[in-house]
């Protein structure tokens, strides 16, 4: 199993890098990809429908149309992960108000380490050692917060 | 596999009606509830930890925290659904601005349909036959919107 | 010269109305179509594509990607009508947001007048007899005003 | 006669602390602790119900659930204290904007010392000690202020 | 023991029914009185320093400088309700963004029920019997809410 | 004839400042205090009654009742001045949305140059000399933005 | 003396009418005039530079060009009033948020009656007959306040 | 063909250094002025009606005038560029809610680059050769955006 993680700019990187860390920690498969929903369209549908991941994660700011873009062209669930700037309701909106039909999994403002979180428990409901894995981490999240 | 659709309030019904619709369509077995995170803490937490869903569906207005206290309890995977309101910006920024660590999906202003969307899309990851079928949705409502 | 109208849904239309109003008032070719930046994106790719168009008018609510959809798809002017809602604020900032490199022009919530206006305007540029025309409206419309 | 004062993360210290020394200025006992609506739900329930406090004061940012999930388990009053973040209308909203039944009593955006005066205000009801405190502290505010 | 209920209007009268019938239902005593911040404060300063409550309810819409008037006049604890209309942030910013050494504690948008609640938690405090009624209001929500 | 400048915080003096650079230009008479609407509402009641100031200009931040507080004890002119801060909504909408039959003359977020401005405009009305010296001030902007 | 009030569309006649109701309580000279900053600019400056008006008051809605139009065509007193709409912050903001050197006096949201008041307190500063009269409107107001 | 771009102030030069970098890059003719619609709207009108440019680019910050007034001296397409402040939502709503009649194409915050290139694709309309520089543009957008 995996996920793809594309990024609107490769400004957004210290977001991914959040959304890399969670992944890895998870030991699970991803690629990741800088695309634009406005720059570079058809490549941004190309590397959607090609793509063998089971979730996608988009990362993107202002006029945020990247995960609905990617949605448009995927039946895998997608997040969005709107990234934070001068307006930041701007990305907000973009992301979370889509049309019915084309649904995008919204996550906070440039939190792309709650949009790992969110794919890892899309990947654990038909995996058990991940939702094992998942559990753990909540655990240790759990007292890691006790502990201080 | 199934879905579990939790209201805070019964007036939240006409947006839970939009994801049963969907669900019903998709012939995917649900249970729905209502149950506040502020007046039924203990029976939301009884609620999420005995359910055998594989996804939650959280639906709220106001000061939104059903969906976050949801995946308090749960670390399946758990989509929110701002209900309108007087204000808007509050149920949608309470449901989508959640700390690191405890992720929710949030879908757009009173998109019920799009969170049953969302949740048949995370179940069809491991489920050919549903894959199968979201992919016949997005194509009949792409039909649909050419005959117009 | 030609415009080219696309909605991102039918309900669009009362919007799309005052556009035609204006295009008609002035004699200028436009063509119409319904087409969505995330139902339909290849048709949407296609009609961008195949459009003679001049200039094209996209109206959309909610996260209204279409205009930028648009535009990431020719290079010919691109005018976004947001269209109003339940928030306002989703549909003008998707629209007027875009990120550099792929300009849209946006105009008021609803105002497919304006955007209409505002492509006539482009047309004037390169012909001297709808620049006639445009400045004639312009006196109408003080006169008008002038004469309540 | 005492406050507890429960952060949702160790970030909210500075805002904990203006608490703190108004509390410490009025000789009111309390309690501090960290404990997260979202990370450990449990643990909240367990502080809150076996908590001896009088008061309580929640502090948290971004959808700050936490003055509300103490709400939710005890009938004491609760006072919620928004932290300041790159939104600021998040933890605004979701804290003064609790359903009916299960009220909030919210102050200003990083206000810890108003909430500690508050809780104080509260605990002078039937304490007449406390209210001629409260009084005096009102009036040498007010003669600091004319002082300048 | 008294709480005093002061709206800035009588068309805040539907806001301030709210908090009448719960104050009724706990049989708590109660003063209602229409004064404004801007129209007559020196009423309002009257009506503040001579009330023998324990607790105030300022009710106001636009820009509510009632409840943070009245905290001017008393240090007993003070409730804000702001009151919708075509703006809402106005009201709400009004009221719950106090400057520091003067406390409001601010509910939601026409949440007359929820300030009256408050207030009868903060009488509570030393009033055992109240507080016994309050769990009892607290049970009932919660059977009225399960048996739903 | 005078301006009377009233700050609700010694902090706010940054704006206070660019008032009285303005007035100290036009040779505009003066006074300058320091007084909180809610911190000291009776001194701030005496200083407003007392005063034999033609205008007053109130600057204050956050919920900026102070405009409107002097405007309550006087019905000579009163300017409001916003001060910006963590969410300049709150002082812009609680200086501007004053109810019918108290206004608040409301600037720009720390405009005390614009303040000042309007307010020798005020008393330009009946000071020919004062009008004069208004124009030319204005003649020598003009010529200043020219000269760029 | 005399108000001018202009008004940026027939539409705006609502708002106006607050503002002449007043004017004729105080039996205050007025002119009324509907002339747009943007279709007829020209016409705009001429009126009000031909004007003897001693105040003015512009009301507009939208980006609410109007009163800021005004007040770059002359250096007496101009009071702005924001007319709702589907946005509100819109005229809201476009009223207030002046540069410096060009003043305008914002009131609230459709608040003609408050422009008007405003407009006959900086008549009052040199006119002790209407200065009399608008403490008595005040008393009024108080008394009416009161008997309710 | 030429491009007019005017600011309202020199602080807003980083916003046109944007535009002026495009227009230079495509080799287009254009004039650059400051001149506000507030403090030398004369001049303004001056500058505008004796332009020979084909487009003009607006450039303006707070209660952002300017491209509103540029527009009602010309029927020729304006573009307006909102520059960022304190408040951002004043600048981007004052110049996208022009009311009907009157249209301004309305560009993202601080994006003088994508203003620039909106005017380029006004004159390509007339211009095969511009078209085709624009289109190569687009190509090497692309190209860089890939090879990253």
């Amino acid at each position: 199993m995996k996920i793809h993680i594309i990024m609107g700019s490769k400004s957004d990187m210290p977001v991914a890098e959040k959304a890399k860390k969670i992944l890895e920690g998870f030991d699970v498969d991803y690629d990741i990809t800088v695309a634009s929903a406005h720059r570079t369209p058809d490549v941004l549908k190309n590397i959607v429908e090609k793509s063998n991941a089971d979730v996608f994660i988009g990362i993107a700011g202002l006029a945020a149309a990247l995960p609905g873009s990617i949605a448009s062209h995927t039946t895998k669930p997608v997040i969005g992960v709107p990234v934070s700037g001068k307006v930041n309701l701007d990305s907000i909106l973009s992301i979370i108000q889509m049309p019915p039909g084309i649904p995008v999994a919204a996550v906070g403002l440039d939190r792309g380490d709650n949009a790992a979180l969110l794919a890892v428990e899309m990947l654990s409901i038909s995996d058990k050692k991940l939702m094992k894995q998942m559990d753990d981490y909540r655990k240790k999240m759990r007292e890691k917060a006790l502990s201080k």
